[in-house]
């Protein structure tokens, strides 16, 4: 096949045709499909059902003489510190655990810095002006928006194969009105791709012209690999601690995508003296988290090679969904109308095609009966400037209804590739 | 027996000397009792213990074609709405359903009026200065931290039988530096009693000069009476909707006292036109809160009958707690050394001694192996101006330990207002 830019005008009207008649076909099928959402199919669900049935019972909730049916305890159950110590490689003493919510620990500890700064903070943030936040592009929209709806400047900077490009992180964390950057590390949302170990060592190492910096490294897909052989990340604690910077980064990670979405359990890790500093702030904020729920965690998914075992059963469904989106994609390749990232993990696939397009493809899938993602949604403000990324989102739908939205989603590239070249 | 202040000197001197050999005594017991926290036994507890192998099937956790194992629903589960509803008699569509901490969701809405205002707003409070919150005294601890905490004047009103000294309540009110009152107008933490009709309509109805001006009515206690003869408390609402006062009303509850402390359920109550304003603020900090323990909670307390049979059910434990403290307290009957409440419900007795011994009374009880609630705890800033108000908490302790530890606090009641009156 050809690159659409080589076709000749009237080659790109008959092809252009010919592809228009199918499209009009699926849109007559009245179809109501969904690649919109992060959200896990209900096989995956299917996975953890025992964790619905699973009895608490006297061994585990009473332990060394507590009784952990009642109040107490705000940084979480022992024994689950150390599963996430286990899963994660952190120290237990960096833990901090919660409750169904990574992202209400990510908002919680931002709100907190607002009103009351962080442990380096000359004072609380609400009380400086024209604050500005890194964020990474294309992101995850949840983020993007805490960090505007506290009143920060959006900076963008353009994500790489290897992570962010550093040079530009590097110099706007001169800027001390630069408070922070916002990081999917691993699987990145929705890039799929993973941190380098030089990048990672970067923004260990960084000059950061704010004393009170934050690395908001939301380890969201840490286990999320779809075999044995996922990718690594670098652990980020040893580097920026050999830089003395370890008080800049707060490490977050949680059981949504492990057990069940939005019930399972959230862990904050920092180190020990940031720990200590902002402890007694979440002490006025609640008495303590779930920790029944810890406890069915720890009964069900047991250490980490259980829980890498679960991860591989998660694996067994999700890894095909992905194949089927890439193969399908694979259908533009040649054309240079698309680029797309093929990850080893996560939940997302990132798909770039021509400037310009990508409202349009949206806008076609749309009258097809397919949900994207909104575009721009993983740009600051919801704008992508270039208007050509879209994010998939292959995991929700069953296996044919994924195929058939591929199949119209390849479809709406290639109209909307060749309306643009038509036009020019 | 008679009034301590119509003791003669020696008759005084020779009473103390007695009660002394006694309470020396216990001193050598090296006993180890606790009266400090509003924490349930382990008896209350077990009344529970089914919710903690219940079971959620397919029937319960699919509802109108929606997984309630996935993420989304903000609100909280309809049919938690429903069992809230019908528990407290508030509308459906008030309802938040939060997690398991309603500590939380008060501490989140101040945080979010500190940072971008509540409905009737001008501005974020953090852009206010010199901010205050009335405290009726002696009151709950944890509500004076969160708005000390948040950089308000604390302001004290006394507690009168009937609740808040109403005349200083509306006097404060006027000062539009004031933006809020706390509350528990049911069982009232610590004094025990239930704001009567006046209270509650004078609350609703007064004006306020701040337009953003909050009662924040944690209802914790809503539920929890001794007997099917409980305290009445007025709708708040239907009396603030009167006056067209609704949006100033915050209602809290949650299951903590009525299944396990800290892995229950929690609600906001507010108008609905509060919750359209709040919602999108709240989207931002969460995808949403535990479904499944919610779904949990629908199927254990079923309806708001079956919840009332649950209570009497922790009312056969509690509520011979009480009598065994009263039945010591009434020791000091008639000798012009105490005042107590005898509350219908709750978790706590207000016992008012001399004024200057409430510090005295906590470190005999200390010496003698039990620990009291800090003194002043109960009031703003930890200080009691009048020394003189203890919390007792009597439903942690199991019968044979509190009979114990009741025997002491009389004994140190007794013998710090003899010192005082020796001295005097």
């Amino acid at each position: 096949m050809k690159r659409y830019d080589e076709l000749t005008k009237f080659e790109r009207e008959k092809l252009y045709n010919n592809l228009k008649l199918t499209y009009d076909k699926f849109c007559e099928m009245n179809l109501k499909l969904d690649l919109s959402r992060g959200k896990p199919n209900m096989g995956q669900l299917d996975i953890s059902e025992s964790l619905l049935s699973m009895p608490l019972t006297k061994e585990d909730y009473i332990c060394n003489g507590v009784d952990y049916r009642n109040y107490g305890i705000l940084d979480g159950v022992p024994k689950a510190k150390e599963l996430f110590s286990d899963i994660l490689n952190i120290p237990k003493d960096y833990i901090f655990v919660g409750g169904n919510s990574s992202l209400q620990l990510m908002y919680d500890l931002l709100s907190k810095a607002m009103l009351f700064g962080l442990k380096n903070s000359e004072r609380p943030w609400c009380k400086e002006e024209g604050l500005k936040w890194i964020c990474i592009t294309p992101g995850y929209d949840r983020h993007f928006k805490i960090t505007e709806t506290l009143g920060f400047e959006l900076v963008s900077v353009k994500m790489t194969k290897d992570g962010p490009d550093m040079d530009e992180v590097e110099r706007l964390a001169l800027d001390p009105k630069v408070k922070g950057i916002w990081c999917v590390p691993k699987y990145s949302n929705p890039t799929g791709n993973t941190y380098s170990n030089e990048v990672v060592t970067r923004l260990a190492k960084m000059k950061c012209s704010a004393p009170d910096f934050c690395i908001m490294w939301d380890n969201a897909y840490a286990i999320h690999d779809f075999s044995d052989d996922g990718d690594k990340l670098l652990d980020i604690f040893s580097e920026a601690k050999k830089y003395g910077n370890e008080d800049r980064v707060y490490c977050f990670s949680s059981t949504s995508k492990v057990t069940f979405p939005g019930a399972g359990v959230s862990i904050m890790a920092t180190s020990p003296s940031n720990l200590k500093y902002i402890m007694p702030y979440i002490s006025v904020s609640t008495i303590g988290y779930d920790k029944l729920n810890q406890l069915k965690h720890i009964k069900f998914l047991k250490d980490a090679e259980n829980t890498h075992n679960q991860m591989m059963k998660l694996a067994s469904i999700i890894k095909p969904k992905f194949e089927i989106t890439l193969s399908a994609l694979s259908d533009l390749n040649g054309l240079g109308i698309a680029e797309w990232s093929k990850p080893n993990g996560g939940y997302f696939i990132s798909l770039d095609i021509l400037v310009g397009s990508a409202k349009r493809v949206y806008e076609l899938m749309k009258n097809a009966g397919v949900t994207l993602t909104s575009v721009g949604a993983t740009y600051p403000y919801g704008k992508d400037p270039e208007d050509k990324n879209l994010r998939l989102a292959p995991t929700y739908p069953e296996n044919e209804d994924l195929s058939l939205a591929c199949i119209i989603l390849v479809l709406s590239v290639k109209l909307s590739a060749l309306e643009k070249l038509l036009k020019d």
